[in-house]
């Protein structure tokens, strides 16, 4: 019986420009479909084991296409709610060398956001599960969509099962101070702890020093600090941040700090070459909780998470992709490229 | 000095699915922008005249894509205001045989809708106007777009231009009763009323016997009724019909009746292999306006006005790329497609 | 708790050209996934029920995609047994007008040519049942598989599920005497037998009269004869048939002849516009499978077959997206094709 | 060993839009490669016989991929000079009901048109040749390729070889009354005419009563008047012309008429839905001299023209990829389009 | 009122091979349009300013859609002049690593090398405008070309307006000598000239020592001594140049040198992945004009330019479409690529 | 009258996902054809020499299309036999940084592996010859196609035609036994050996020490001690390998070491960013034997080889595409990628 992991949150349709064109030349989009939590069922599911997404989508066709495209990879989608009025959308166009990737959000009004926590069944969504994953997006986009993320997750803790949250600040979608309100309440729930660099801050009010998120130096020191901070006042089980040097919107260095509230472990970092670095934040914490939820430690729980989203770094669409053999022979060092016949 | 047109409404960012592909199978959508009143805004323009487009855009990238889709095609866009929450978008599956092509709306929120009036210098707008055209869609939108539309009409009424309507009923944007009750209040500033077979119903209450749009009958009679009871109430000084034979989703039959107060008319029939048939409407009402504007008699602007949209159904996208003279050599009578070289 | 309908057969990786490309034109091939029972699995899914698809893929990304691609429309997949060398492939080319569609079949050692008895659990496979189907093609594939296919029928009859077979002789697959041999043994254990108009004789001998199948006249006389002698020799409680005007590729009229051993009835015949004829006949044992699961008369089941199956010629690829509403609007009577807002 | 068919033009490459788009919509364009001429050359070596093509390319990679086009479907290209300052070009836009394709052509300062005889050994060409093929568009394109053809044409009757001449005029090329007077030169060398329904009179001045060709009525009767004319002055052994109805862009009726001096042949008409009729009169060259220089009558040649052409229509591109097989099945009456598998 | 930028030259259609393809390979080939006065008008535009450009096309499709292309990102075409027989063309293949990207020119014969100075009102054009530029292509078209680009620069500096020309030698166009004459005539009118590495010598006859420019070394030095050479003989009020070292087609240095006739400013060196290098150089001459236009001192320009250029070959096409902030954002260094939301 | 090269070997159909999709994500699939042996004849072609390529292919429009698109690029494919069941295919997914590249084989059963020696008349292949050319796949695909080489290079020897084999172990098509037998026997009939780093010890036995193909660390002396053991025992004339450096799947040093049993040779060492590096052993020994067969002594083969290989890493597909001045251009030292005009 595969490990079940659940995940609650919005998922969208991304329209993506081909190639390098930008919004103003496109004459055609790409289509697939993703957010933060559907990425993290997606590659549940690609490991082996049983990932469900929890959402709700518009009852037309569009709503239907985003159920199919993370069923098409093993998604148990049996209790996505339907209704509501429209599926959220982003827009991407992707950057190259010194010309950054641009996202415009189009996610008003989606369904996820006119939800009723009655519309789920807990008992039954949780029924045999694992762990429970969830975002600071999620909560961002409507108080009832947090009063479902907050629902949610008691409803795990109340039945023992591991919780993990990313903090994935984004300041269109709240100010900082409703989001620290929110997501300090949220926190109380949480055992697994993950953030990128600037969102622990935004989020929880931990002040990290000497991190310029523009600039790209790491500053290791500043990092443990916060993560001592946020044990200290949640009582995290885990914590866990990757951490980006972006050299440009071609290249980038890619690690990850963990801490269990004893060890810090900062893992390898991996040069990558990007061809879509969208997802990537979300393939660290699914290759981080399939390494915990399967029993690995910490150290090689985040090597496996790293190593899966330097992988998810070469694929294009929020999802990864990457298999679980894959990310096992890269976690061994094999990055050199050779084809495989 | 070429005619100037100016026409108020929404423009949408128009995903449709290559070739028949349903939604569910689609991997890209095509991009165009279009909307009915941009569209006549565009095929005033080709035909050689000023074409001048009003509306609201949000201030980013989508929204100058737009407002460059037409400013390609020559539309006058220096008055349109940027600001507001989104670009309103559709999607659209062409469908073929007897399976119906399928729009899926996605408008709720544009920045079209939360729109005020004095955003528009109505002075500077009508600058050497010559007609004003609008919808039954914009004040369908919101009540702000529906008194920005009143406040257009009133302008252009007092300017002494000559102002037109098609009727357009979408029942999704708002009910029968309330386009009632508006479109009875604007049809008051209103000269050229254009509606197709079911629009006089549902919006002005003007009952049509013995047509069922889904049969694709023509009730030529019916029309007349319905027509010379809208002379009766609102004074309109020529009222056009589109008359659709909607044999399948692959072939139709396409006309046209117009009115004067005095005599009708019944265009030339045209039997369409459908490429494209989103748009026809608008591109029938800009050929009439077109024939109107330029001073040819009712006849022949309806003429003019059915040649140009059966081209229309053999174009890809909402604009009609058809030129002034392959309208006229097709009023003429040279509808073989032989090879032009 | 929805019906739940069981297939067994083969999957292929469908290689199309683009448009009307021939395969020496060819630099690009679409990619989908199909075969005759696969395509009866989603179908029974897209009309709300339990579709459950029983077969072989070898396991490398190709075997791994065929999956994806019908998961993704909601068949259920778990019983499909991985291993073997090679998944089946098939080449197609759209005709259009006097040119016919090419297929172009390399299916040759396919994995589900290589197939165990014991690779499967019956048990688990028909828990909660009420339907098997499969074609003639899956035993014509190699005598592993006629063994597997004979396996099924015995399972289902004995649990007593209903079973259903469609003919479909492949002429490339074996030669006639083996198909009667084979199939007349499996037709022992079929409730409900459909095939098109040349397989009653190649598959089973039945020798109907006057249908002269690359004319496209039809004699319904011809298969009232053979249907009488079907029933009479298995006993089988339906029989049905599709009838194809074939009078170009582009153009076809369509519709299917049932027997229930004391009444003939004929449906409706369509005429479409063909956009992509493959799984036509799928699409139509689907929709009769689908009408008489739900409880429909037979006449029903026949109108509700020949509906979808009229739209699957709309809609490209091998499975048929048309939506339990759609079919049941077309039954109705709307072959209009206007547009659906 | 394989009839040999040389043919003497020019290649030119074509852009043809994608779809039904128009020019001013479109972002790419498709690319092939053809030219009347050398689309008999093509066609030729479909049929299994050895087709040689002569014209002269600029050096650059352009002029190599037209070489390549047409040698990867068998053509000999040994002979085409390099040299000169550019590939002709010709824009294509697809038409649809009735709306009409359109042609741009930008050819002035090909190649081919600035050519020198010396540039070509015609002994070596005809080694072996059994039949000599242009067109009247190669004449056309300058005085220097006029001098050419009127050479080859020479070369080829000097070495009793069979030559035929299509007579393709191009009014954008060339003068009525130059074509008229270069024409009469060169026909006294040709043994087998072939026009379409208009070259008779611009080309050769003979006057075809009561054929309107935007009309697509057929007026056998004015035909023949003028093949017997025809026959009387140059003593062709065979005239033959295509017949078109054109009844929209997208549907057309397609025949021919052949004369031997003393008996006129009406091929069957085929109903075509029309996928791409550029090279249309081409395909029926290459099928008549196929069946001409194989041994056939002149009417199972016509029929073998016309059906090539036929199947033609359904073909994109310039080039017609009809097997031989398929043409003869077509002629025998199988235009069901029933699925080849 | 924004400044008014006045560009004249050619605009071509460009012709591309999709991603890394080379000709031979290309089965379709992507359109835009564009030219190095067109680039510059475009690059005005979306700075905000006014752009008009002059030139002429053909009346046919492709025309049109030359001028729809600029006019689409807001180029004032209203000065166009219509005629000729053709517009030029130029096909392009993107190199990477040590294989150079390919242009194939096919531009004789345009329809902007045979124009008349009377087919333009330069007291039209030049009303309210801020500065005229042009290049060293235009005058090399033709004598006419050269006699139009006499006559523009002329009347610009009777109206005392500033005007630029980027020397941009093109071999294939004309000899050293002739450029050398010509070129020499037309600075007398330049007050502002930029030009690439090998353009001083070539085009003006001013040895810069010490620069191989296909290894990609900076001579700074060298660079200086030219260009007081420039000012000593043309007295131009600033001379610039980009500075390019060529690692490889994939990745380049830039940077630019820019001079007042009493200090030298070096930019910043950017280290650009290339997309598309096609362009750049436009686009640091339209960034510096519009520095210099907007009332940037040179050094301030002369960064905007060339951040404005780093970023143009991270875009497909011609154009630059980098925004006003892009650019500035660029300038105070923030090339992290970091993804904006 | 150029020398001529014959090769022997399988085609097959190569089917790849789009820029950087993973075969889980492909909806459609870019066609060429290619395979070692066909890959060097056609790159001996393109260097103006003739290549003639002997292979069987199955008699569908698949076996033809494959012969088409070599024959496009000039290769003499007179000798192809047609007959057997199916063209082997193989599928391509281009992998990214740390993700490899990977490739699918589906060519068991192949009309290749099912071959007689009768099929192929030796005497007339060879007729002319200066070069035998085959690889290692050849007899791993079967007996027979063992036998085949064996004799084709007995024939070659026969008449003095001198041969080369590149070792290509394919660990899925054969044991290591079985190719160190078969390949020991071939051994004796080839004048050069060429090999990739970890063939010479699969399939010939010769240890090399000290070289992990995982690393790409060069370990030239243990090279050389390989090559000087497979001197003294198959008395090779030349021996070659390339030494690839792989950094990533986008970046590889590239050079190759050759010997003729006295000196050793390395060439220059290129770093390429790699679009398609398929085929680059295949463009190295194509570009070895034209320099051989040319008259270059082994360094400046080997130099031409290498170079021509670095540049096959810069295209699309199997074929190596460069041409014979650009090859000559980057062994002078141009690899600055500067735009050619």
């Amino acid at each position: 019986m595969p490990k079940k992991v659940v995940t609650l949150g919005e998922i969208m349709l991304r329209l993506s420009t081909p190639g390098f064109e930008r919004f103003v030349q496109a004459d055609s989009l790409d289509v697939t479909y993703g957010g933060g939590e559907a990425n993290v069922a997606v590659a549940i599911c690609n490991y082996g084991l049983n990932g469900t997404f929890v959402t709700k989508v518009p009852d037309n066709p569009l709503g239907q296409a985003a159920i199919n495209h993370i069923r098409r990879y093993g998604v148990d989608t049996q209790f996505i709610a339907r209704g509501g009025k429209r599926l959220g959308i982003y827009f991407l166009e992707t950057g190259a060398s010194m010309r950054a990737s641009q996202v415009v959000y189009d996610r008003a009004g989606a369904s996820i956001s006119d939800v009723e926590i009655s519309e789920f069944d807990f008992d039954k969504i949780f029924e045999g599960a694992d762990w429970f994953h969830t975002t600071g997006i999620t909560p961002a986009l409507s108080d009832k969509a947090a009063a479902l993320t907050e629902a949610a997750l008691k409803a795990a803790k109340a039945k023992g099962i591991t919780t993990s949250i990313d903090l994935n600040y984004r300041k269109k979608l709240w100010s900082k101070e409703k989001a620290r309100e929110v997501m300090t309440r949220l926190c109380q729930y949480v055992d697994v702890c993950i953030g990128n660099e600037e969102d622990a801050e935004t989020t929880l009010g931990f002040v990290s020093k000497g991190t310029d998120v523009t600039k790209g130096e790491l500053n290791l020191d500043g990092y443990k600090d916060v993560f001592q901070q946020m044990k200290a006042k949640f009582g995290f089980k885990y914590i866990a941040s990757t951490l980006r040097e972006s050299y440009s919107a071609s290249d980038n260095g890619w690690s990850a700090l963990v801490y269990d509230g004893s060890n810090f472990y900062h893992t390898k970092q991996y040069e990558v070459r990007i061809v879509d670095r969208v997802g990537s934040g979300d393939s660290f914490a699914s290759g981080f909780i399939y390494g915990l939820v399967s029993g690995m430690p910490m150290n090689e729980a985040a090597e496996f998470g790293v190593a899966a989203s330097a992988l998810k770094h070469t694929i294009p669409g929020d999802l990864n992709h990457a298999t679980l053999n894959e990310v096992k022979d890269l976690m061994k060092g094999d990055g050199s490229g050779r084809v495989q016949r």
